[in-house]
């Protein structure tokens, strides 16, 4: 049984500068493997500490994760320290070697000594290759460190997020995978929902959360919207398949309605593809959310297909010369109202020239205005014969309101493109 | 000489739910403080592995910190596991009781016996008031923990950043500064950069932050911005206080140019205040950052007092329509020129009616257009006199493209306003 525990070494961390992010990343990546981390450490790059460390280490673990500390420079010792910890040596690997020097000649630049310490490994390790930067990563194990143990593993990655991340899912995740005591693979999906709370969400499927093995369901919820991922780790491809098959129908049963897209999608990208699909154009009228609507649309390559622009009408008489909302309107039912949520969507279409016109106005607070309570938003969804508007109340502060509204008025404009699909 | 450590406790961490924010904000907080970092570590919530790592902490630590695990229910052990620890027993605090009978008193809501346990405080403990959540932080000491030790500090915080973060500064710092052998005081200063790299900024001060320990320097960089934090521990408030400003005035007269704001300025809000103590009101012309502008000035709590909004123009054709950006200009020079720029700037103050007009219109990526280069980017700044343009070549992805963009249009503004002052 892996028990893995996973040591960062940096003083960036522990002088508060950065976040362990890593030990997040990696724990999340073995919590899909369903391999067990029971600590995670800081320690700075001190080869005494490091040593201590290893020694609690090996009596409580035996898959011990390193990262950081591997730079060019002569502080960065955790490789030798492990070395000499089991005894080996640090030899050259020429893998490691062909693609540090790749990485220079390919940016024209001058190789260091320094670097050339980069190609250097622990004797009889794995290398894994780092496609984003110079510091190979490394896998080692050890028989017997303490009398009687099993095997003990030591796997060493570089500090840099952007390096470590893609070097884990494609070379960690399959020799994890080779070392579980029975071969196994792994498999996952990730359905993306909106306009539901993580707790209602979860509370609907709290009995598949419970019972299900194959896949397991994890839930996660950032910024008004809830992720479930879906992980399969099973001898038989086939079998995980029809199991992922069939929680997914399970799940899309219930929740169904609140599901808007899988893996990489965001709301942004889905509305993007789901209004060029149809070969329509669409445009943004915003009051309290004050361009982010328009921003996030912006914010996928390709927008511009689709995306042709939009007003940002925050005082009340933008709305009437940008958007053609009547005086008498505003002053009857106020800026944040169904009728001027509807007046905002319909003129920015037409005077946008697009088939589809976006609008939200409400309160964002802190403070409220128009005797109206903050949290109030109206969303307006004006297509090329017909309008709705839907009203919501949203909790939060100022930028939690923001967001939310303008991640829901994306939500309700993919619910309502697949309509009739 | 204190030796700190920090001990995050719970489950969340190991399996990668959520990342140790907690332990990056104390050692940030403690770096300040000069109390030198040793470990972080996360254990899960687990009365054994919680004794063992007491057992490591005490021989290579004097104050230890534990987040977490002072939840209501009876799987959070942190309290009894160090009352055990150290032979004391947990006793009802009166202030945390009230605090806490106060909390569900404001929020009607009925408390629960479980509730009632979270007033329970390890013998002899400080208590640090829960002013946004229920469970109380505590600092206890004990003497001769292991023969011949000086004092050991263990503190204990809840683990909700929202609440551990304001419990610290307000009632921790104070303790901390309290059991500091000499007595000090602690004053600090942020002041906030634009328009400078962190390593060009580094470089013109490196003197500085090298020799100066009162107040020490310390460089931040975060999306396209770059702060230095000057802290100051002394036992002369007057002196530091003079020594803060000779300091000030020295990085002032080195890198003033590219100074914005302190403390807890932001670009957007500096531009609100500054635009608003002009008495002027000021719009936005948004073409490659689609709105992110416009939400960065939304942001701010009472924007509307100056921003009247503006026009997401991402399409030529909305240029043209909604800015009265000649097609001329856009045929001959295209969208991405000083052209375009002066029009959007001057247009949008016309239409929407303001004193200021600022537009950008650049090249975000993936792809180049017009034949022009990724990261190219035109500012325009109109004014009710006279207008001028920027052109700027930024690094990055389309995202990182897009907010350093937007960031720069505010930072110009900023400058710009202050000029004759």
């Amino acid at each position: 049984l892996l028990k893995a525990e996973i040591i960062a070494i940096g003083t960036e961390l522990l002088l508060g500068q950065i976040v362990n992010s890593n030990a997040q990343f990696i724990s999340d990546q073995l919590a899909m493997l369903g391999i067990s981390v029971y600590y995670h450490s800081v320690v700075g790059d001190n080869p005494e500490r490091i040593k201590a460390q290893l020694d609690i280490s090996v009596r409580r673990s035996n898959l011990i994760i390193f990262t950081g500390g591997l730079g060019p420079t002569k502080d960065d010792l955790t490789k030798e320290t492990i070395a000499n910890f089991i005894h080996r040596s640090l030899v050259l690997d020429q893998d490691a070697m062909k693609s540090i020097e790749q990485y220079f000649s390919t940016r024209s630049m001058e190789m260091t000594e320094n670097n050339r310490r980069q190609a250097m490994v622990i004797e009889g390790s794995s290398i894994f290759i780092n496609d984003h930067g110079l510091a190979p990563g490394m896998a080692v194990f050890e028989k017997n460190i303490l009398e009687d143990t099993e095997d003990t593993y030591f796997l060493l990655f570089p500090g840099p997020p952007k390096e470590l991340q893609p070097m884990f899912t494609t070379y960690t995740v399959p020799y994890l995978l080779s070392i579980l005591p029975e071969k196994k693979v792994l498999h996952s999906r990730v359905m993306r929902f909106c306009g539901i709370g993580e707790s209602t969400l979860e509370t609907r499927i709290q009995d598949l959360i419970d019972t299900q093995t194959n896949p397991t369901i994890a839930p996660y919820a950032k910024e008004g919207e809830v992720t479930l991922r879906l992980s399969s780790l099973t001898k038989d491809v086939d079998e995980a398949e029809r199991a992922m098959e069939r929680v997914i129908t399970e799940i899309t049963a219930r929740v169904g309605e609140f599901l808007y897209g899988w893996d990489q999608d965001s709301l942004a990208s889905v509305v993007v593809k789901g209004v060029g699909k149809k070969h329509l154009t669409m445009s943004t009228a915003e009051s309290c959310t004050g361009g982010l609507l328009g921003h996030l649309i912006s914010k996928v390559p390709g927008a511009s297909q689709v995306f042709k622009g939009g007003s940002i009408s925050y005082a009340n008489e933008i709305k009437e010369l940008q958007l053609g909302v009547p005086k008498e309107v505003l002053e009857q039912y106020g800026a944040v109202s169904e009728q001027t949520a509807q007046y905002m969507a319909e003129g920015v279409k037409e005077r946008y020239q697009t088939d589809i016109g976006l609008s939200i106005t409400g309160v964002a607070g802190p403070d409220s205005s128009e005797a109206k309570p903050v949290g109030l938003v109206y969303l307006g969804f004006s297509f090329p014969t017909y309008t709705i508007v839907k009203n919501i109340h949203l909790g939060g502060n100022r930028e939690a309101i923001q967001l939310r509204a303008a991640k829901l008025a994306l939500f309700y404009l993919v619910k309502e493109l697949q309509k009739g699909e």
